[in-house]
Formats: C-alpha cells, structure tokens, sequence
C-alpha cells in the first residue's frame, strides 16, 4: 500500500464547525435541561453585551413556546424529579449521589431521544443592530467576535456564542434561525441562516428587507431535545439572577405555560464600559509575552514593556532588560528564553500591583435595590470590595450582598434553605456548584459569629460577584471558579464585613422576638393575678388589670433598654 | 458610536488553534501531571495506528529525560503526596475527597509556575513513515487527519492528536518540535517545525535531508510545566497498559532516572485491521441521517438507504419510503423532516440488528498472554463476549480478562489492592474513574459469589476492554463510559463468565491452604506422640513416629479426594 496514495485518499482537513458538531457538549449543550439554559444564555449574553457597548439601557423580552403537541409522557416527568433530586445533592454537596443521578438523567435522555420537547425559543433585544454584512459571520461563524483578544471584564469568552445555539437548533429540527435586525436607519434585514458546517460560515436560505422604525435584534430559533422546567439551573432562574446582577436591564419571560414575568430594572444609570486592561507582567506566561511582544507595535522592546504592560516605566523597562541580559532590540525577534528572563526579573523587582481601572462592578448601590426588588427582604447588605491582585498579576475585585428573610433562600421539598448565587463578570454560573471555589468560600465561613445558627436552613441568599479580565475557571466548563488563595480571601473578607451588620440585624430580630414572647406572657397572667388580687382586696379587678400591665410594660422597657445597652456594647 | 465603524475595527475569526491554545485543558493539558501522560497518549496512538494500517508489527521506544536540573523542591514532594493521594480517592470512589485534593493539586502547580519540571521526551516508531509534503499537516494543524470522518472503531477520535502536544511543547519552552521521518526509500526527512497558532498550520524553521536505511517516524519534544512520577495515571503506567492491550507491539521506555523497561511483544499475529462499518439506522439521529443522505453517491433516496446504512435490503428501503410518505428524490433533497420520519419508520419494523463486522477485538488467547506476561498471575482467564448493539443500532464489543495472584492488582501504601484497567478502543483510560460505566459495572458484581470475600483488598486484575465504531463516553474528556445499560450488561455477563473459574481456582487455592495447614498441624504433633508411646511402650519411637506419619498422610489423602469430589460436585 502506498503510504503516498494512503495520504492522499483519506486526509481531510476538519472545520471547527465540524468539530464542535460532534463535540457540543464542550460549548454546554450537555443534556436536554442544561442545553436550554446554555441557549438562552448565550443569545442573552449577546444582548447585554452590545446594549452595553452603544450605551443603551437593555430591554430584553424572551419567549419560550411549546411546540411540541405538550407531549407529557412519564419519562419527562421521571427526568424533572431527577434533575430536582441532581440540584438538591449538588447543593447539599454530595458528590456521589450527584454522579449517580447525573448518570441517571443521561441514560433516561437517551432512551427519550426526540421524544424529548420541541420548543420555540424567541428573543428580541433593543440594542444597536448588526450591520447585514456582518449577520453571516455572527451566527454562522466559529470563532469570531470581538472579544476574543481583549483583555478586559467581559461576560462571554468564546467567541462562539450564538453559533452554537444555531447549530444545536439545525441539529435537533434542520431549521434554520430566523434573525431580524436594524441599526435603526429605517430598514430592517430579515434574514433565515443554518451554519454551513463544513465551511464553518451561515449558509442564508432567504433574505429580505424591511420598513421599519424599530431598532435592536430579534431571534427565532427552534429546538428540539429539550425539557423545560423550573429549577435552579433553568432558564427562569438564569434569567432572575442576570436581572438582579444587571440592575440597568429590564428583562421578560413568557414560558410556556403561558406565564409573563417582568424584571424591571431598579437602575436608569448604565453601567460604565468595562475598558481594555494592559496586561501585568506577573500575570503572564513567557508564552503570552513573547505573543505580546510580537504583535507590538513599538519598536523596541523596552518601549513595548512600557507602553503594552501595565506600571512598567520606562525606567523599570530598561532596568529589568539589563538584568535579565536581554538586548533592547524589535520585540518581533524576541525569543521564548529572552521573555522567561525578563518575566524572572520583573519577579525579583518591586512592581506596582496592576491597574484596577477598567473593572466594573455593579456597585453597593444598585446592588442592594436590585435585590431588594427580586427578594422584598427587611436586611440587605452588600460590600463592594476594592480590586486586587491574583496570581501575583491578575487584577479582580469581589462584591458581596446577603439577604436575609422576606423571599430570600430558595424553596425546596425539605422546607426553606440557604441560597448562594454565584456569578463571573456579572453572569451567572448555575452549573457544577460543588466544583466552586465560590461556593466552598462561602460554606467556610463560620456563620455562627454572625447570628446564623443553622446556616444551611436560615432565610438567606448569598450573591457573589467575581470580575476579572482573565477569570480563573477550573476547567473549560466554565462554570465554576478555581480555589485561589487571594481570590476565596477576598470572597470571605467581603463576606465578613456583611456579617457584622447581619449580625446586629439577626439578634434585633432575637429581641424582638424575645420582647413579644415577654410580654405576651406576663399579659397572659395579668388578668388572672388581678382577678386575684381583686378576690383578695374584694375591689374591681379592672383598675388593678390596668395597673399591673401599665407596671409590666414599663418593666420589661426598662429590661429592654438595658439590653439594647449591652448588645451595642457587645458588637462595638 | 457607529456600528460599521466598530464592527469593521473590532471583528475578527479566531483560528481553531488560536481557540485551543486558550483552551488546551479540553484537549487533556489539564495539570503538570495529566499532561505528560497526555502527550505520551498522543504520540503513541499515533504509531500504532500508522503501523497498523501498514501491517507492521509495532517497535515503539519513549524517551523520557529530565533537563529540569533536577530540582527537588518541596513544593514538587508535595504535589506527587498530593497526586497519589488523589488515585487512591479516585479509586475508593471518595468524590468529595477527590475533588478537595485535585483543588489542592491545582492551587500547588499554580504556585509553582514554571519551576515544574523541564523534560524531553522521544519517541521512535518503526511504522511507515510520513511523506514530507504531510508533515505540516499533521503536526501542525489542528482537525486534520484521516479518521475523523469514518464509522471505524479506532483509538484517536479528534483528530487534533499530536498537534496539542507540539503546541503545548512550545507554549511551555518556546521550542519547535523535531520531527524525523522516513518512507524507507533511503532519505529521511528532519524537520523542525511550530504550531503557528494564527494559520493553524505547521511553520517549518528549518528542514534537511539525510540518507538512510531506517524507515519509521521520530519525534523530539522538549516541555515544561510537567511534572513525571510512577503511579496510576502515569506514562510508566499508561504503557504498560498499552502493552497488555496490544500484545502484538514492543514497547520499550526509557524513565528519567535511566531505568529502561521492555515490554515485548507476546505475539507475531497482526491484529485484523478495523473495517470501516456502515453506520445502522436506529444509531442515527435525524441530522446525521440527513448529512449522510447529502454526502452519498446514489442517485436515489432509495439507493442511499440500501447503500450506505447497515441490513437494509432494497425492499425495505422501498417499504420505510412509502410509509414514511417520502419519495423516492435526489438524496440531496432529503429535508430534516423526511430524515425524522424515515428513521420512525425504521423503529416500526423489523431490521436486522448491526453487523458488527469491523470491530477487531484483542481476542482471548492474545489477551492471556499477554496478561501472563506481565502479570505472571497463576489464575487468567479472559473472556470476548460476541458483539452487540446498544441504543438499538451502534454496534460494540465487550472483553474481560482477570488475573488473580502473582502480580495482579495494584500496591499501595495500604497494602494490595483489587485493580481495575480500563480500554477503549485498546486504548486505556486513566482519568476520571470515578464517572465510568466500566468502573460501576465491575463494582456492582457480586463478588462473593466468585469466592473472593474482600474485593477491594483482593490481589485481583480486572481488565476490561469496550470497542466500537462509536464509543459513548459520558463527557468531551473521553476518560469515562457512559452508563448505557446494554453496555453495563455485557461487562457484567463477561465478568461472570470468567467468574465461574475464578471461583473453582479461588477455592482450589483455599483447599491447598487448608491441606497444609492440616498436615502441618498433624506433623507437628507427631514426634510428640510417637515420643509418648515410645516410652509407654518402652520402644524407640522413631519407628512409631515414621508410622504415625505414614497414617496420617494416608488419612489426609483420603479426606482430600472425598473434598475434591464434593467441590466437583458443587460447581458442576
């Protein structure tokens, strides 16, 4: 056999588009419920973003539409328990129950095949609009956007996105998706496109213009193999929790039950755009220098180690170069040793830590109303903390709000538990909770010093929030952030601060309650013991009633007053 | 802010490699300790296939040498602790313990950065060589290859393969990889070459020619950030399971610490190569109907039915038609709703289940072998199940093989342990442990029955070897079956097989031991007794003592065969 013709006949180059087909289950299309969240949080994830960007406050308005005949067979119904079971173990932490389960909802999915659900899932935005040219690449196309090679705060990080929805829709119905879109110039394209697969770009089946006065982008996509529920890792949920972490945005849900529920944002105030960071040296691999390095437009090196990193002057430039014994040449010649040296020297050298500027939390602020609003809870307190450093080199910043009473906690069979939210770069992460330096964070805080005796069952929600321009995720799921030391520092400091007023709150709760249980008792007895007294001292009982309640209160103010004295004492 | 002005300014595609080399971890470069048996995988498969498909009995040599400078550093003590405390949870199923030490192990490599080690790793094949104009191609560009396409049980499934590792090789080092190749025509090409991760093509940076009389493939690959110990998910580890599973190669490795160790070959027989199969209708989906019916040659629907799919004869396909109200058109014209409709039709009747020709197994008395071997256990037994189907329509194929005694099972700091070794395709499977069907179904057997009364702490060898067009694995990781329940009964039933003459060894052993226990404890006594009647009797008891002897063993002889007999009569 001639290894030549061998060659020949059988090597074919394989698109990305090919490779993520038989692979979607990387880019979260795992399984008939977590796919459904992964669709909506893509094409929502798009919306805020380039609402953002063209300074629009977002209105986004989703729809779910069952289509599939409301087929309800009991393997549906089995796969709903199983998932509500999967939650309960993932938050309750037990690791082997949740494979099992997890093997569990696989193995019904696939004995399901299409008789799992057929829905419609639409959504309109009322951002800036895609420029026609572009709409092919956007949808079509893997790997293209324009985020991928910034090093800023953003939500999305593949620059895949919406390709992948397109892909699991075709996949599932052969259909194509329907985009109507308009930069607001009085014409609308609507446009129906499949990803060619093989060529990794949108095939356009029909294409047409519009009058229109409306502006922003509109998606019709139809899917099959998923199963809608309510849930902690389901579209409504996803939805709630954006909402909360986007106070700017008004979002609506129709599902398919019919039901419309409207997050209306607490905030008129847009966010500021998170801005490009320059990369610090100590956050970098000699690999990522040297990449860097090449594509800088300065002419030297030592002027690229000032302008294109972040506090590196111009002095500290050519000192580290000398140092490290590396020639002050074109950064396009530099070699993978020369930039180990350098990075070594930067090492022994004292930096200042990273610029912090470019990060954009949601703010104490507009994160207490925004909850405010979603949980109608009495105490809510949040901290943002100030940005800092991880790895050495990476700039984050953590913010931090409980809640506590009111709708706070989640609803669950077993009665009200604890709730933690977690999200990255204000999205949020629903999946492999267990897996979460965020969630482990929190659980390690000794909630006890705070008034929170049983803290898996206390009315609570814990929202956190992690920004960065290099999130550390474990594992490309991304869904759950990697156990560093600086980074679970700051969650529990953050935590921590919260505490102390949730700790004044939860024992003014205790003395209330205290105060109440006082006084019902002691009135409880009052009109006996003035009955009695009146027998005794043959008079009316009433004007002793009175008395002795008169007599009881000021007491029990006098005691409270003296308590309240002690607790500030206490806690200051 | 103008849209065409941003979107010209910001937009760009991102190369698939540009996409990998963000996210090697998805390609297995997960860790110091995961990588390095990574790169050996890759580089491996990629020999053994080539001397497959060319009838060549594989001679593979791995080179692995240090150029860290030997560092010993804490931090690297700690990490090996760390690792092996991380098998032994893997594989006692503690998940949270696991998952709480693989946190640590990634927070320990992070610290570290890159004073992990420094190696340089080779590896020699004498299989057919690579014509020059395919190098670039092979090593340098990522979903190229020759087997992504086909419905073929093979080892590799991606197609990205060795690229990863040159790219992680220079991402670490900076270095390019050496390739050295020859067809056997008496030049052999020497190429150094880099990933160049914006083409996603292979940069050659230098080329030559030699004359030689060699043919095969050498690779040099210096990397950094590895981390190289002895132990379950190791390289040592990873090619001596290669080796069992494919005795018809000689692997030979070259460690670190200049130990060499051969694994040679236990049989001159080629295996058949694997046939590419015709894909079986009830293992397609509706859109892979659809592509299949869009790539096919025949003329008609009809055509393409009989033609590419698997036991559809030419009446059926005609019959599945009319039913499904399709007609009779172009392949190319088929819709995604003639897809779905065609494949509930075929549900409807009566197709003959997957040929499963096509699938090579390692075969029973190969498997033996090789396994005796290595393992120099007195008791193997294997057992290849015929083939089967799962999901009603993909065809695979179980083996088994289990050693009991000599060198079977695993050593720990906790004594000896039951082992259990894991293939796909022959290709093992170390990672995620926990999450595999193959691990379950091996568990879930009743092991008393097969009289080993302490499975977990038995000196017992378990291998187990699933091949097939398609492999379910549960994740993109590919390390874990799937818990598809055909799949789990075979194991189960291979293992019983086998089970039944576990028992009658098992309990031959016990019998053995019981006999010597009893003749010793007898023999022990008898110089005792014969001194006692010696002087009753007023004789030397020597003459007794032979006598005593002489009964005992007769006595103990008859009890024997009497057991024997009833054991016969038990296992019958």
């Amino acid at each position: 056999m001639d290894v030549n013709q061998e060659f020949n006949k059988r090597f074919r180059e394989v698109g990305v588009a090919e490779f993520f087909r038989k692979n979607l289950q990387m880019l979260g299309y795992s399984g008939a419920i977590r796919s459904f969240t992964t669709i909506v949080h893509e094409f929502v994830t798009n919306s805020l973003d380039a609402c953002e960007e063209y300074g629009i406050l977002p209105e986004i308005t989703v729809k779910i539409k069952d289509v599939g005949g409301g087929k309800k067979n009991r393997g549906l119904l089995k796969l709903k328990r199983r998932q509500e079971a999967l939650e309960k173990a993932e938050s309750d932490g037990h690791k082997r129950r949740a494979d099992t389960i997890r093997r569990e909802i696989e193995r019904i999915e696939n004995e399901l095949g299409d008789s799992v659900g057929h829905f419609v899932v639409t959504i309109e935005d009322n951002g800036p609009g895609i420029p026609l040219e572009y709409v092919p690449k956007v949808f079509g196309s893997m790997l293209s956007g324009t985020k991928f090679h910034r090093y800023v705060q953003s939500r999305g990080q593949q620059g895949i996105g919406a390709v992948g929805a397109v892909l699991f829709s075709q996949m599932t119905t052969g259909k194509p998706t329907k985009v109507i879109t308009s930069t607001g110039n009085g014409k609308a394209s609507v446009v129906f496109l499949r990803v060619d697969v093989e060529r990794n770009m949108a095939k356009i089946v029909d294409e047409s213009v519009i009058d229109t006065d409306w502006r922003g982008t509109k998606l019709v996509s139809e899917f099959k193999k998923l199963i809608y529920r309510r849930g902690e890792q389901s579209p409504y949920e996803y939805l709630r929790r954006t909402a909360i972490a986007n106070p700017h945005a008004t979002i609506t849900l129709h599902e398919p039950n019919k039901t419309k529920t409207v997050w209306k944002r607490t905030s008129k105030e847009l966010p500021p755009l998170p801005k490009e960071m320059k990369p610090h040296p100590l956050g970098l691999s000699a690999d990522d220098l040297q990449r860097f390095a090449k594509k800088s437009k300065a002419k030297k090196l030592s002027g690229f180690l000032q302008g294109d990193l972040s506090r590196v002057s111009s002095k500290r430039a050519q000192e580290v170069l000398k140092k490290a014994k590396v020639e002050d040449k074109d950064p396009m010649t530099i070699t993978h040793t020369d930039a180990e040296r350098i990075l070594r020297e930067f090492r022994n050298i004292n930096l200042l830590s990273p610029t912090k500027e470019g990060l954009t939390p949601i703010e104490t602020g507009h994160l207490e109303a925004s909850l405010k609003k979603i949980l109608d809870s009495k105490f809510i307190k949040a901290n943002t903390r100030k940005p800092s450093v991880y790895r050495g080199g990476i700039p984050f910043q953590v913010e931090v709000s409980v809640a506590y009473g009111g709708k706070a906690g989640k609803t669950t069979s077993d009665g009200r538990k604890m709730e933690i939210m977690r999200f990255a770069n204000k999205s949020p992460l629903l999946f492999d909770t267990g897996a979460c330096a965020i969630n482990s964070a929190i659980k390690s805080v000794n909630w006890k010093n705070y008034n929170i005796g049983d803290f898996e069952n206390a009315p609570l929600t814990v929202f956190v929030n992690v920004i960065s321009p290099h999130i550390p995720y474990r594992s490309a799921g991304k869904q759950a952030v990697a156990d560093d030391d600086d980074v679970v520092k700051e969650i529990r400091f953050a935590v921590m601060e919260v505490g102390r007023s949730l700790k004044r709150y939860v024992s003014g709760i205790h003395r209330e309650a205290l105060k109440i249980r006082r006084r019902s008792m002691f009135l409880k007895y009052a009109p006996e013991i003035a009955g009695a007294l009146g027998k005794i001292s043959e008079t009316n009982p009433e004007p002793i009633e009175n008395m002795l309640i008169d007599m009881i209160q000021k007491r029990i103010k006098l005691r409270e007053e003296k308590d309240a004295e002690e607790e500030n004492g206490a806690s200051a």
